[in-house]
């Protein structure tokens, strides 16, 4: 399966090798155009002190959907920085996070994410974040 | 306990409160004077895909040890901002965290963060963060 | 004039105020809602040593648009965190930076603005950012 | 001059080139060894509403302090990323900017710095701040 035939296909592929992805159940809901959509069913053992989403669990949100929206365009990329704002606590029955490619260099690609909690079919905007990612040097062209 | 006789004690019981730092494997090594050290051992389920680990339990780690070391001087905490650096991929035996408060004010506190991977007793670090956390508002004196 | 009545009166009142701003030649272009734009002609004094938009300033622009848009909303507000991705050299003829307020809480504003560079009248993305404002306590009721 | 024999001259000579950096006042104390210090002297133009340095002067600080720690290892670089922890208002004399080199690596440098506002022989520590560089194009041997 191709990135370019069936860009959600291509990520679940790819996520299925993320040890971690598969433990906390993140699956790719949407893919494509630079674009990515990420969800995350709520379970207790991803919660920190007070019974919210772990502030790390929503970085690994915001991290792993602007590398899948960076993937349609470039590949394989690493994170070099992510900064994440927490707006109100993470709580919910699931996890929407949505990225997007803000300018993708040669060199490197800047995206932004934002995760919505879902409860009863309300969405409540509770992160935003950024990354800047770097292509794996493997799939830079030589 | 309190957090003045026995810090890291103390943080050892709010630890395994956080069932993400006990899945994750997080304990509390040191903590006091505006410091804090914390330790995990790698596990594949900690995993990205290229088996590195997670950014997002990077940022765990430095979320978690930053919110440690404000502990002691300001009680419990939440982060509004995380920034995370990525310096070397995060590949090791055991990942020690250490972080310390750079100002705490009455309304905000900054922190600093350093991660070492660790493997055959050879120290390499592998990213840097900060965190700007808020006073609970339990915890802030009427 | 009150904020409410005028904003971008009320924004070029405390603008006049801000030296580095008259000085930078920062106009403010709209405002309300929890959004403000403010514009500034490029002139070489402003430039970095390849002659482009230097950095400090493009992070002005990005924290003043952001105050502004903030102000609305809470009043005067101080950064705490301001970041600055650099997407492409800041070339233009003049600058315009639009800020909007993401979250408005009773602790913390977080706000994110984008600057773009006019040229011949085409629009150019070259940075975005983001702030994180606390009102001022003098604004504060008590 | 070349920047292995004579840092501080070299990196000089780089400043004067800075249009905005000549305005502001900004001089080159001390270089080496992936480290750079900078100074400027107060001056009501480069203050903000409340009289204190504008944000964005103190951003171009940290900007200029880290391109000018990079320097000595990797020639000219253009900042990706930069951030700003806004500690306490920035009131004083002068101001001394301390930047190091994290890490650097061959695509990317990461760097750190602080601002200390100087008063009556007083220092003060006012700002945190890092960026994410990049090594100019034209420097990267080919």
């Amino acid at each position: 399966m191709s990135r370019a035939d069936d860009p959600v296909a291509y990520l679940r592929e790819i996520n299925a090798t993320a040890a971690f992805n598969v433990w906390a159940g993140i699956d790719v809901v949407d893919a494509g155009g630079g674009q990515a959509v990420i969800s995350m069913p709520w379970r207790p053992e991803l919660g920190q002190y007070s019974g919210y989403l772990h502030a790390g669990v929503v970085a690994a949100l915001i991290d792993t959907a602007c590398g899948y929206a960076a993937n349609h365009i470039v590949g394989r990329v690493m994170a070099s920085h992510c900064a994440v704002n927490y707006l109100a606590p993470a709580v919910g029955e699931s996890f929407l996070t949505t990225a997007r490619v803000v300018k993708a260099g040669r060199r490197q690609i800047f995206t932004t994410a934002e995760v919505q909690a879902e409860t009863a079919g309300e969405s409540k905007l509770v992160a935003t974040g950024e990354t800047l990612l770097m292509p794996l040097l493997s799939e830079v062209p030589s």
